[in-house]
């Protein structure tokens, strides 16, 4: 089978034996895979990883255990946990110690023909849901993961910054719980995608700060000027959600967040039954955020497009 | 009256009129004042605060409106809200934006002969508090803040770090939630008043560090090693609460925060009905915590032994 393999230092495909799935996991025929920022990031050294990129995906199941599963559509879950530690134990298999990671941390990924996953990581994928609307499972979980860490109440001022891709997600999670949200970004067609929806958004040069006026700020730039931003923005006694991870050290001190009795929540990874269910509602729609749909030949072309930024969601086809 | 002034530089005796109330304020004869590490900052430069110092008070009620408060011994909450913005209309009157607070920031303080606060502010001292156990209410009630903002479940790892005043008396509060308690400081005899009570404490030289083991650290400390030390203890999905304000900006990396999905909670003042609650049932007493005890002319002799490292609350008498 074919695969796009980083070295840690380029990307190229490389052929490779069918993978043997492991003790427990499935071996699934990839039929989309999106690229997500963290992929970027990977290129430029984040997490050290060497080997197959890509942790979003939808594929179709070709071997496994639970023969129920067998030419099932489904998506799955990044963090490959142990099992059997104190956090997984508690559910929390996603802050395992001993975990890797799909296509980020010593686990091989999902743009190439075939991958594996264990099977407890999969979702079926129901039948009224779309294959590429599935891509989209992954970081559409990762936008609810907000709601299962802080309560939203309708009449909270909400902020949320950057217009890429989770900054949109997000967006269309959080206006289920709080019409009052605002969605600041730097580009003017991804804000449209949401004013259709009725979400208020604005341009980050139109934008007038009024100093502590949100009670929840989402940060999801990925720059370190974001959350400068959040920190004016966000009132007394709110909260700041990170959904974005920053390169190297900032200077920052922690007593305003005492003065001020502010809560910064770190957020990562989320919920891929909630995410299936907005999309099974049809509640969230997010196939007006693909970009461009590349054959894997084209994978090349697809990451150069997919590091504008102009682009939001760009997906190979297997 | 005399009062201890300390003009940006430093502090010396004043003679002054006696204070006379504004609308709505009761003149108060002040019976002991407590010295608060915060006192010892502002000496430093912290706030930049120009006046009378201290904030920690218990006095007699000398002239007020209300006829019912005259001759009560009272305690007062710092904070001098405008009762009328947002904030105060949500009961936020602490985080009001154009509030002084009583002995840090536009208003006389306590270590006078006579004060004034708001009638709203004070909280009369049911006669089975001592005057000596009341000076403790402005305190405790920092304690019992961080039981308002997170929830404590019987089963978590809580870490306190820090032995001064603050990290013991949250120590009597967080062991009202949990037994599994632990604190961790620098001086034995401070480590000590906690041991009577039942709770498991360590000196730091002692203490081996087990990564990510604790759902809960309170950081009490007032030093970034502090930070630095609760950032490695508290586990995924745990929350750090930060009661010590540092001078300056430190180095950091908010990322850390997201991939383990810490949260962050600044946590200042705290509700004194609480406090007062504590005291009346006996659930607390913090009498065993008084270093001495001065008469208000040897309030240089009083300062300086606040200082010292060994030092918990010292009491200057009128």
């Amino acid at each position: 089978m074919l695969g796009l393999y980083f070295d840690g230092k380029e990307l190229s495909v490389v052929e490779r034996a069918l993978p043997k799935p492991a003790k427990g996991e499935a071996l699934i025929k990839t039929i989309y895979a999106g690229i997500c920022n963290t992929d970027i990031e990977i290129l430029k050294g984040y997490m050290g990883f060497k080997g197959i990129i890509g942790h979003e995906f939808v594929g179709k199941v070709q071997e496994a255990n639970d023969l129920n599963l067998i030419g099932k559509h489904v998506v799955g879950e990044i963090n490959i946990a142990c099992g059997k530690c104190e956090f997984c134990m508690q559910g929390l298999g996603k802050h395992c110690p001993d975990r890797s990671v799909f296509g980020i941390q010593d686990k091989d990924g999902a743009i190439a023909e075939y991958l594996t996953l264990p099977i407890q990581n999969l979702h079926v994928i129901p039948t009224d849901i779309s294959d590429l609307q599935a891509v989209f499972v992954e970081p559409l979980a990762a936008a609810c993961e907000i709601i299962e860490q802080i309560q939203i109440l309708p009449e909270y001022n909400v902020l949320v910054i950057g217009d890429g891709k989770l900054g949109l997600l997000i967006a269309r999670v959080l206006i289920l719980y709080t019409k009052n949200l605002q969605v600041i970004g730097k580009h003017e067609r991804k804000l449209d995608l949401l004013k259709n929806q009725g979400i208020s958004t604005m341009l980050l040069h139109d934008f007038k700060e009024d100093r502590h006026s949100f009670h929840i700020v989402i940060e999801a730039t990925g720059s370190w000027k974001g959350w400068e931003m959040a920190r004016r923005l966000v009132r007394p006694r709110g909260f700041i959600v990170l959904k974005s991870t920053y390169v190297g050290n900032k200077l920052f001190n922690p007593a305003s967040l005492v003065i001020d009795e502010v809560t910064v929540v770190g957020s990562r990874c989320g919920p891929f039954k909630t995410a299936l269910y907005l999309l099974h509602k049809n509640t969230i729609n997010p196939l007006d955020m693909i970009t461009k749909v590349f054959p894997f030949k084209q994978w090349n072309n697809a990451f150069q497009l997919a590091q504008e930024s102009e682009s939001l969601k760009v997906i190979l086809e297997f």
